[in-house]
């Protein structure tokens, strides 16, 4: 049973750009670790649909790859500061453990978990905050996840959540003044920007495909593979009328509006893009065809307890704070945080009603893929 | 054919205590990752004998663990934060990478390579650090070496240079002011002390033990695993009498005269002792013969280039206090290291003349150890 097409709020919380702009690292007030518990609601709905899928699709007999006495290698792309990714693989091994004693009743395997993320992420956090009573063994990965980062048929299992929203770069039509795409005065697409939409959809299905045709050399046959992202709901809506989408606009016109103030310049946001995209269901669909290594077995948004909550003001800029503080740093500074996220609380604050709307229409898109065999 | 027994300088450049005490991180003046030339003359002499290793020892032909279709899985212990792991690593997979040709001539195995350290090492520097042109998937593993840090069966090559020296912890009667093992005034043993001696040694065994039962449990039947560790040279040789001995002889005394001139108390440095032993080649036969795993397979002292260089007071000093900061620090407090270091500079300058011969003494231990086949 596939988990039911909802709308949900998301805030995006948990990114990896690929340009090197990690999550906010550390521990203190402003950083990725102190500001992801919305996330945390995620993933706690993601824990049964994980379970259902290990249980319902993952085959653990007259399959070699699954041999209990070798161990049982999971990744997490996209795995950040923690301390959501220590969540999620503890729920992934219970998940895997289950299915091994009740598929095979016999010894099970040991577990081997990798933490993968760019370069440039804060690893020694990460390292230093491993549950202490984990039943796995532990691994870094540092690297870009658009490219070979395991060797061939190494996993069992691949996690990557609040990640592949992040492209590997802006693409280059965005920032091209002769182009038709060229987004002046805005730092994303609001979904009318027809050039601009499939300027960022054509980037999207590129870095997809490299995600994709990686994964698949490091996948073993019947390994499945989890993906979670931030997704437009099905229908005809503007990403403009989505939370994420809203969100992303105000940061826009904050921007613009210490523009006008004096404190940065008009053509250093015209050359400030964010390298995301918010794919729908039947885009993933599509990029997962044409790779045609998965076979797609559940596909839908997530229907999680967060949404309920109502739109959060201070928690909500504290949130975006954390994850666009790198990106933001490097192209402006880090003296423009302070007064550009005044600002944005305050806009925040000044659309609360709209907001607490238009987060509803957010979907947290689920995948599980499982490999083919060769 | 066994490189042969011979005495060389050594002055402990690369170290792992396991009591959180990491080499000196960042990549300035005084870290570790600037100050680690000489480990890279002992590394450059053990390429050879690695390469001589893997081409006598190891055995890839009727051994279903070394199918070239299946990753090769390389670990260094007690890696730091580079660049020796670095070089280290690379001449392992060369060597490797010529086996396999040479013995198997079919598909060459992909290679991964874990690097393990306390978890209090700067994981961030060595991952920023890798070289781009490797040749094999790169993984850190934080956490003890003397506890099992990998699945079973899951490496073939295991690496362990000049880290095994320190033991876990400071044993327990060195700091008992009831026991004749008690260490007033010093901060090391000179060789002389029988009870000290005694204690330290039988720490060393206990810890050694526990790193041969985990790597026995995590190294596959017919994988290699090469120690390099500071000892004593044959014969009847002082610990007091090498290089490392009295570097450490006159770090302690470097110590008093901070007592002295009323820095730090006395009770502060008598508190205070380097938990590192420096065996003879014996004592490492006997803890691998006691653990009945491994086969021993090489045993000599290295033989290379820096021993007959002329001792460099700076360059030493600078080392000693890479290695060391951490450690002191984390009892002293960070204000005593200038002055601690300046005293500790101009008592090498003065004792020159006896450097320059003792360090002569320092064996950089060789060994080669194969997992037998369960």
């Amino acid at each position: 049973m596939a988990p039911t097409m909802d709308t949900v709020p998301t805030v995006d919380v948990k990114e990896m750009p690929e340009e090197a702009h990690p999550m906010n690292g550390g521990d203190d007030l402003n950083s990725y670790s102190q500001n992801s518990c919305y996330q945390k609601g995620v993933i706690d709905a993601a824990k049964t649909v994980i379970l259902e899928a290990v249980t319902e699709k993952l085959d653990l007999e007259n399959n070699a790859n699954f041999d209990p006495s070798k161990p049982f290698r999971i990744a997490d792309f996209g795995c950040s500061t923690g301390p959501n990714t220590y969540f999620a693989m503890q729920n992934i091994v219970e998940a895997v453990d289950q299915k091994y004693k009740s598929q095979l009743g016999k010894s099970q395997p040991e577990f081997h978990v990798f933490f993968n993320d760019h370069v440039n992420n804060d690893f020694n956090i990460l390292f230093r905050s491993l549950p202490q009573d984990r039943e796995y063994f532990a691994a870094g990965v540092p690297g870009s996840f658009y490219t070979r980062v395991f060797p061939k048929a190494s996993l069992h299992f691949a996690h990557c959540s609040y990640a592949l929203h992040w492209l590997s770069k802006v693409p280059n039509e965005i920032q091209d003044k002769n182009s038709p795409a060229y987004n002046k005065g805005r730092i994303h697409y609001t979904g009318t920007e027809k050039h601009v939409v499939k300027a960022y959809f054509s980037q999207f299905q590129k870095d997809m495909g490299s995600f994709l045709k990686a994964r698949a050399q490091e996948i073993v046959g019947g390994g499945l593979m989890v993906i979670q992202i931030p997704g437009l709901p099905s229908g005809e809506v503007l990403f403009s009328r989505t939370g994420a989408g809203m969100l992303h606009a105000l940061l826009g016109s904050s921007l613009m509006e210490l523009v006008n103030l004096g404190v940065i310049t008009e053509e250093s946001v015209d050359s400030f893009n964010l390298p995301q995209y918010h794919p729908s269901i039947e885009e993933m669909e599509m990029v997962i065809e044409m790779n045609n290594n998965f076979t797609l077995e559940k596909a839908g948004a997530l229907n999680h307890p967060m949404k309920n909550l109502p739109f959060d003001v201070q928690m909500t800029s504290l949130q975006v704070r954390a994850v666009m503080e790198g990106i933001l740093t490097d192209h402006f500074g880090e003296n423009i945080l302070d007064p550009l996220f005044e600002i944005y609380t305050k806009k925040l604050q000044e659309n609360y009603n709209v907001f607490d709307k238009d987060i509803r229409r957010d979907a947290d898109l689920f995948l599980v893929l499982k490999r083919k065999s060769n």
